[in-house]
């Protein structure tokens, strides 16, 4: 492709909206632009690298057989009533109706429709396991997109389902992906960490996710140093326990004016944070959730909407009014001490992490402004449902695989892949027959790789402070060839030899043609990621030009003679 | 691929809605299922087509120098208005908002999302002429979903988009279009007619359909033996002309009881068809629009409503009530001769084709119950807003281009190529500037190939009563191996060997190795469409196979030896 053809307006500058260095870089590159919020377009160059993951993905599929397909986005909305997700998914669907007032939505995920697809038609054990997937288009009505293309509204998924007949056979299927996955990504040249995920809203046992490192990452890794525990931070079980040794006090009153953070406390009462419990207040449908954990910690709500068992979009944190009028206490002040009528209202639940009962002589809340309560005892005061763990992770909890000290980084989940067993299965009925002639279940798994996302964590990945440098498996183009001076007919006629050359090799190839300031040029040049570059500058006359190899930041001097052969040698 | 493991459920009935053969075709042969009203899933088998398809075009887009890309199928609702399409488009557009209350719409075609990609960074005459495109989902809410892939809500297109300085090298960009879309069909084995199209809904000045022949199609096409005219009954030019020689009558009101119908007409007065006059009545907005035409012939609605320049849901048949409050006439007897106080109405519009003011005593209704006049004149008795064309082309009208008389066909439009000319750059604002720094509106161009509805084509204009027989361009395997009885050791084992020898020379190829009657497994072979089988049955021992090339309806009898050489050849 000639460059003065190439649609790929470049830019000077970041867009003032560009709040991630993938986002930058793409845009500037003229390989993306946004259309409106949470919505991109990918133009000539930015797809081509699109094309060629999708294509690694796909090779990798077919190598474990699982086979390619294609459903509708258009999905209606009766596949998701059956299983329950019309209501569970809430706001972050898109919905529709047609001319008809018929319900769809777009799909977000593909376990209702292949379900569906393949009941009564998979009817034999005999043609199990089966493995399908897709490349599409996903929609999430997120509340808040951003970071380019890591949170749309609309990407581009590999969605894959496994059948299997049971348990141990999805295992085997499970840890094939696994192997496809860690082939894929590698092959993407994208270093990721494969943690422990939370399988609640898909509804399974067990799950992974694929997180790709990256200093401005969404997701908070916590792993082991030591051994090969990981994890994202709201999966992380949180090991810890106290073993305080204290005679219980009688409760007392303190009056607390001015005092209301934690660090507030530990100065005036002179005493380590995790011996204040913290109640946090969340409404959660018509009920009143009050959340106690050890005051220097932070609470995990996904642990909590887990074990209410309730959608992410059923919970908030309660209102002022809500902590006056239904638990008839002070915000920033609550505490366990509620009235007898407060604690037998049916609409209220306090849930005390486990370890709130290990710590003797609490400092809580008096539900009273500007009061605090010292010497109170779980069991003694108060009692409540004990949740094994409700904390979010910190750095340096201990490995609850090995103990030792836990560290943190970042990433972005590029994949993920879920053992769903019999949910979906069962509450669309899809069933097989085995050898006895009887009916069972099918044990399903589901896979997804985000495409339009591992394009942003590769540049995440593989930019410096020029522009991009492109893995050669993903690059758009794998050589660019730059004319310095266009006028100048040596060069001219030398770079459309060289052009052409590598062309009828079979390389892709980008030659730049244009009438312009070659400083524009090499600033393009940088910006579009090309690994492989050659400059025909002053010293085409004498038949050399100049090879950069941006994965090494390396240049030398070619005979022109040699450098079809170097490129090809590279580009292996 | 193995068919022990391929996901193809083979059905021996057709199912109860298939209403054409290309459906019937798919569904059987398992290669794509019916989710809901209009939506299909592609099944593997049904991809690798859509994908052979999809690499085609891709070729031949690429050849052309336009450009891939791919834009959000969830398109804001602004760039719309901005064109004035919002509304134009009427209920045919899928409509959704976001959490926001944000408006987006499904897009059904693509010119201003590409106008507003390009804008201001596409701005110098020397970036011209620009060629882009993208293959995606493209959406219709249509009222009657039908003939599986060929009407459906959700379907998959190539959409390309031309940027031109002017008038002449737009003609250029669509003339190279046009040639790259006879080569596309071509290589899929598709035969189709060029047909002048009507390009009032895309606003632009010429419009070219790709019709592919087929005996079930929706479109009724319309050439010329004679000479290379074509066009779609909706756009074909109805030349037609009377000179009929008669003295003007006066007008005379005559009684028809029970004479409702031309036919009775015809009878009851004993005189031609075109004699009397057809006053059609339609609701267009607020307005009550009769239209008259030779009684014989039947109205154009398309012509009517660009006439009109209204879009075609702004247009519907006027409601008995609206014939009797509006005009004060009676349904079936509304004639041209209606009350000044109708008449003077500027709700009202009287359409005459040009045909009515050239037949003298026309026949008309009398606006009264069982009443006609005759000795009607144009011009003395009544005047109206006379209209060139109104009417339907019918077989044997002459041809436009040669006068020679007009056949008739039928087909599925596959492609379409329009020439928009600045209807969508002046709309949105998109310009660049000339050599003298001028600022000019891009000249357009739009150009669609339906790659679902070609896969339909190409399976109605490839089946045989026992199933496909693909194109060797776009079958999903080249070849497809039966193994007669598996549990014979010979066949089974030389079963495998063909199939691996073809697979190491890169030859896509099935092998049938499940255990089952031969009978259901040559059943499937059929209903696959694999173009070149080859069966090892008995003669395996002695090392002989049977090759069968579907095209010719040929079976041979082949040596091991000779079979990939053989398979080979006829793959070139």
């Amino acid at each position: 492709m000639k460059v003065s053809k190439l649609y790929a307006p470049t830019l000077k500058e970041s867009p003032s909206d560009a709040d991630v260095l993938s986002y930058q870089m793409l845009v500037r590159a003229g390989m993306i632009r946004k259309l409106s919020s949470g919505t991109y377009s990918y133009l000539p160059l930015g797809y081509r690298v699109i094309r060629k993951i999708e294509q690694i993905v796909r090779e990798e599929m077919d190598a474990i057989d699982s086979q390619e397909s294609l459903l509708p986005i258009l999905l209606p909305a009766e596949l998701w009533k059956e299983s329950g997700r019309w209501e569970k998914f809430g706001p972050e669907m898109f919905r529709l109706k047609d001319r008809n007032t018929r319900e769809y939505c777009l799909g977000p995920t593909h376990e209702e429709a292949f379900t569906d697809l393949i009941k009564n038609e998979l009817s034999s054990y005999k043609q199990l396991p089966l493995s399908i997937y897709q490349i599409q288009n996903k929609y999430r009505d997120e509340i808040r997109p951003r970071f380019g293309l890591i949170r749309g509204k609309e990407f581009i998924m590999k969605d894959a389902y496994t059948f299997d007949r049971d348990e141990a056979s999805l295992k085997e299927s499970y840890a094939k992906m696994w192997e496809a996955y860690d082939r894929v990504f590698e092959r993407c040249g994208l270093k990721v960490m494969v943690a422990e995920g939370d399988s609640g809203a898909m509804g399974g046992s067990a799950s992974h996710e694929f997180i790709a490192f990256s200093e401005v990452g969404e997701t908070r890794l916590v792993f082991c140093p030591a051994c090969d525990y990981a994890s994202t931070d709201e999966s992380a079980v949180v090991k810890l326990a106290y073993a305080i040794e204290e005679d219980a006090m009688e409760v007392e009153k303190v009056h607390t004016p001015k005092v209301t953070t934690i660090e507030d406390l530990e100065k005036f009462f002179k005493i380590e944070g995790h011996r204040f419990a913290k109640s946090l207040v969340y409404k959660v449908l018509d009920t009143i959730v009050v959340a106690m954990i050890p005051g220097n910690r932070n609470v995990n709500e996904i642990k909590l909407i887990n074990h209410l068992g309730v959608a992410e979009h059923d919970m908030q944190l309660a209102s002022d009014d809500d902590i006056k009028s239904v638990l008839g206490s002070i915000p920033g002040f609550v505490g366990p001490m509620l009235s007898e009528e407060v604690l037998t209202n049916d609409k209220v639940r306090l849930l005390v992490d486990s370890r709130i009962t290990q710590i003797p002589n609490l400092i809580v809340g008096a539900n009273e402004r500007d009061y605090h309560l010292k010497g109170v005892q779980y069991g003694r005061d108060f009692t409540g449902e004990v949740v094994e763990d409700l904390l979010m992770v910190e750095e340096h909890d201990v490995c609850p695989t090995c103990g030792k000290p836990l560290a943190i980084d970042y990433g972005n989940e590029v994949g993920n892949i879920f053992q769903l067993g019999d949910k979906y299965s069962r509450s669309l009925h899809a069933t097989f027959l085995d050898e006895n002639g009887k009916e069972n279940y099918f044990v399903m798994g589901s896979y997804g790789i985000g495409i339009s996302r591992t394009l942003a964590a590769i540049v995440d990945q593989h930019s410096n402070d020029r522009g991009i440098v492109w893995p050669d498996s993903v690059t758009p183009y794998g050589v660019m060839v730059t004319v310095v001076n266009t006028k100048d007919a040596a060069q001219a006629e030398l770079g459309e030899s060289i052009y052409t050359l590598l062309k009828d090799e079979g390389i892709d190839v980008l030659l730049d043609d244009r009438k312009m300031a070659a400083g524009k040029k090499f600033a393009d040049a940088d910006l579009f990621g090309i690994p492989y570059r050659i400059t025909v500058g002053r010293k085409a006359k004498e038949g050399i030009v100049e090879v950069k190899d941006r994965h090494l930041d390396e240049m030398v001097d070619v005979d022109v003679q040699d450098v079809v052969a170097l490129i090809k040698s590279k580009l292996q």
